[in-house]
């Protein structure tokens, strides 16, 4: 049996993540069986699943890969640049149709919600962090509503731009989502 | 044949309606199959399909429903009461699960699309007219603006409701929301 070094490796479990985010974008969840995961990697279950235990894991690791993406821009930039690169780049949004599909398993599945929630703490964390040491944000409202309160505008715009919604309508609402948690007198 | 009066169609109508809602609720738009159907509403398929073509148009006449009577909050408080009553009932929350699972319908398929639009326009229509007559609301933003705003706010909470979020920590982020679309100086 060859040796595979571990960056080999490491390069085809990329492969498989990016190859299976268009084919859960594409079927939904559920919809992603195995022949099709298959299909759309070029590879067989057995090498997929060499790589993660099964579909949910193959799943939450992209979830995680995003959350982390993510996680670095608002780190750098804050969670409404997150919202406008999402905006902007229509093409995305493809795969952000399971997250609203995933609701009912969230809501069902606690076992899933539990690793759902573990991948997300990193993006949790980054926007806490960002909105603490954000000068310019508004300081007469606690973190945890600025917090609940993105995150609330980021989920309402993933379920319309995965209902479709045209993408430059949502522009002008980033804006004013802007304006209401910054600080008064403070630019863009 | 027994002549049934219009009064008693349209009560069959209401219940069949009643019972659907929680069955959709339960298992998803496509989970809530014909046998599922006639369990939750006690009715024979014809009995129901008497009422309405298929399980598309039952669907949609509970949607129907909904969104009349929230532009009836909407023309007497707004939408961002309509919101509340959401935060505050939670129980109906398992209806709005299906919102998020019909994400793939809507860009998928342009006729359940179409359709579904007809019914919200009823809603859109009394959000924007209150938009348009509310005095308490800012001016220096056009009011589709507010409106795709105040729209996106909604689609995020009815996502995170039906995620299972507890509805608590959301009441906070909605007096956030009716700030940032009040005219500076005009209380609550």
């Amino acid at each position: 049996m060859p040796i595979v070094s571990d960056n080999e490796l490491s390069r085809r479990r990329r492969e498989i993540i990016a190859a299976a985010r268009g084919c859960f974008a594409r079927y939904g969840y559920e919809g992603a069986t195995v022949t099709r995961l298959e299909e759309a990697t070029g590879k067989t279950r057995g090498a997929i699943f060499h790589h993660f235990k099964d579909k949910e894991e193959l799943f939450l690791a992209i979830a995680a890969e995003d959350a982390a993406r993510q996680a670095e821009v608002v780190a750098e930039h804050g969670l409404i640049e997150v919202m406008r690169r999402l905006v902007r780049n229509p093409g995305s949004n493809d795969w952000y149709i399971t997250r609203a599909e995933i609701v009912r398993k969230l809501r069902t599945d606690p076992c899933f919600e539990t690793r759902w929630r573990v991948h997300q703490v990193v993006l949790d964390e980054a926007i806490h962090e960002r909105l603490a040491h954000n000068a310019a944000m508004r300081d007469d409202v606690p973190i945890d509503v600025l917090q609940e309160y993105l995150t609330t505008v980021m989920e309402g715009l993933i379920l319309k731009l995965a209902s479709g919604e045209p993408p430059q309508r949502l522009e002008a609402t980033l804006d004013l989502v802007e304006q209401s948690v910054r600080a008064p007198g403070v630019g863009k």
